[in-house]
């Protein structure tokens, strides 16, 4: 995969030797994410940040992730003040928005319109989430978190088992991260759901003829191996009456209890975030705060640094990132961390 | 006129050597627009970047134009968030929001705003549109167009023939280019649009008293010998009922067929954008994109130069840009382009 | 008060050193924010600028402070875009936002929701009002204001004579300036308010114990020796009927003519802004706009002192600032006024 000037719209893209070069150069980035040194690299480029659908951790991090590079940032949040709303094409608006910028990250609320914005882009363009379709980085970043947290325990991803709980059947982010998950070898697979928030059939014959073990459950029963586990929400409204989802509720909830009844000392616990912490939701509870298995943190600090790294990748500049070093003049929580 | 220190409120304002000052700047932003160099001369600057009205384009590419130069953007965008909505004056608001930045771009929806606004600032003003009033910095690029693209057919500003198209009565865009165009020789005007969408007789009379030739039409008949095209868009409900507007669409809209029809093989095609790609409106058809003449998008392009300019010109840098230089160290499509 | 990596979430926290350091690094940031000076002391720095409540002029002037030490800025405005409204707690927001920045200043509209986020918060979080309880730099800038506008004359906070008008009962800043007062010596206090919009007695009482004078009046009366006429708002939905309101209203307004005669001729007016200029409140009138002794304007311009003051405490720089000067290179009014 050539990243150099490229756009950056589905995971369908990357190979494994793709993934694993993302990986290394986010690994270069942790001294300048963590503010042990700070770079000039991108000093003079402007990112478009385009959030035509609203999402605040999404946007900042990409923002985030460019200033750390040295670069600006230009950005738009909502349909409102755009001229999309006055019939514009999202051709033209791709032609002259990205005459503005270097590199655009573009959230936008309807499926495939990130991928029909960068025909008319002149320069690349992120794809940071289109409706129900694809959110690469997320997909990036929770495997990258998976790698990592793994590579704790002397684990790899190839042969782990990963239990994914909840809503299966909507959730963009167990979707895309399952793809990924085609390219490694011999992933047990573990999905927990009502049989109507199931994982769909194409994602588990993909899975199936990747070589992958696929075990579909219900609700979880005994003692389970796994070595991580990915909570989602499951949204009241999917079923048909209150009393139904307060019974499955129970069942796909993750808490301090049902995780030492269910899984290992060390199982990674990750969930895509936000989660919801109202009692009739939460799917995560707040009693895992301070098991040091919860992955959910780590995961936005990851995010981070996959962005700068396809920032990095993607205008040219990953082998020369160390070459701009400054100091970091200020007191830095992170780097003390 | 001393640009210097000095708002910039109005098309009025400006004199032919004023205009080919600013042009002359613009033309030196070109290699820094196209990241082909990188300028630090207004660094630790602010830009206020007021926008009581959304404008996406305008808005970002003020702070794109502000980046290049080196400064910093500090942004608001609507009025809900903003102390006019509790009773506060301009006067007020603009003595204080212009103690936080060094140039205020703004735009605001009721007319005359802008110009009130200034006398409370502290520092240089520049209108991003005020309501139907004014809004200097899009003429100033539609003018700037008109001579680069001319000047590649060897042709200029003086002596060249422009058709002006659609709604002409409430397009601002036509009215403020008239007018700056009020101060060269011997230019030919072709207005069409239904009578009930002419061209006010104030600015006629003005390009008349200038020594202009007018012609007004109703519909565009034969071949015009026009070195411009100037689309604007007719809205729907300017007409007295759906058949009406059917009527004329047909007779102001600019397709591959209709250009073929009536314009030279090099007129140059303009637009203020948005265009409206809805089948009902129309106004300049998207088989157009590839002639090399349509130069929609270009504007934008020289609208970024165009506020460079006026920002070196007003913060008194114009002649410092070069002594900053540094390099771009990153991959732009832009200077490849 | 260890300033370095801390919190600045209530006037509570600050002894009378503690303040006094801060006005002694304000002071130091005046030729920055004068563009007289430029530092990059912050630079590659990035501050969250989380204003989950719009508040146009105190979320500008956060960012400005930073820009003008150098750092970045990243910003958030309203809670639509927010997953607090999706059920996240405020625990997660801040664990996952204040991995994106290295400083955070944060507006929220409820009392106590500050604090609560400090607590997830990974770097230091500053208080930019959180509801009808705390909203500490404007506290720090009032009274900083007062302490250099006293001094162009020769007096001092100790043993000065403020007047404080109007709202006393809800005004969230008099409130709060009282409270820092405490830590000075003979302060005589004249409070002027309808009695249902009187100072909560816990506040008269702690003055009252710190050595303070304290008059309580609902009118002005007389010739008023004040060093200091503090004005608020007075809501007209705070009385019972209109004609109470209109009763009431000229009693605590304050224009050239009442000024004239129940003030001295250098008693400074202060107001926390914005002022409600419409005719039925107006509770300081334009016609002072040119009286010299008019702070208000000044008081913006302190904010902005105070924020980088705080700033550069927290993050550990104050000391650092004029170690990474450079030159201005562009034409500033503010440098020349």
């Amino acid at each position: 995969m050539k990243f150099i000037g490229s756009h950056v719209l589905s995971v369908d893209q990357f190979d494994r030797d793709a993934i694993e070069h993302v990986f290394r150069i986010a690994d270069i980035m942790e001294p300048y994410a963590h503010r042990r040194k700070r770079t000039r690299v991108l000093d003079g480029a402007i990112l478009g940040n385009l959030f035509f659908e609203p999402s605040t951790r999404t946007r900042v991090s990409f923002g985030t992730a460019f200033n750390l590079l040295g670069g600006e940032v230009r950005e738009t949040t909502g349909m409102e003040s755009s001229a999309l709303a006055k019939g514009e094409s999202l051709y033209d608006t791709a032609r002259v928005l990205s005459s503005y910028s270097d590199i655009i990250a573009m959230r936008h609320p309807k499926a495939g319109s990130v991928a029909e914005f960068a025909e008319g882009s002149r320069v690349p363009v992120i794809n940071g989430g289109d409706g129900a379709n694809e959110h690469p980085t997320q997909a990036l970043l929770d495997l990258y978190t998976i790698e990592k947290e793994l590579s704790h325990h002397g684990r790899s991803v190839d042969g782990m088992h990963i239990c994914m709980i909840g809503d299966l059947k909507y959730g963009r982010t167990v979707h895309s991260l399952s793809k990924l998950l085609c390219m490694f070898n011999q992933i047990r697979f573990t999905f927990v759901s009502p049989p109507e928030l199931a994982m769909p059939d194409s994602i588990v014959d993909a899975l199936e003829r990747a070589g992958h073990r696929v075990d579909r459950v219900e609700a979880l029963n005994g003692s389970l191996d796994a070595d991580i586990v990915y909570q989602t929400r499951i949204q009241q409204e999917r079923f048909a009456s209150q009393e139904e989802a307060a019974q499955y509720r129970g069942r796909f909830r993750l808490n301090s209890e049902i995780y030492t009844r269910h899984y290992k000392p060390n199982t990674v616990i990750m969930h895509p975030l936000p989660r919801d912490s109202r009692a009739e939701a939460n799917e995560l509870d707040n009693d895992l705060n301070q098991n040091p298995n919860l992955a959910i943190f780590r995961q936005a600090d990851n995010g981070v640094l996959i962005r700068m790294a396809l920032f990095a990748l993607t205008l040219g500049v990953e082998h020369l990132v160390s070459r701009y070093d400054t100091d970091v003049i200020w007191y830095s929580d992170k780097a003390n961390s």
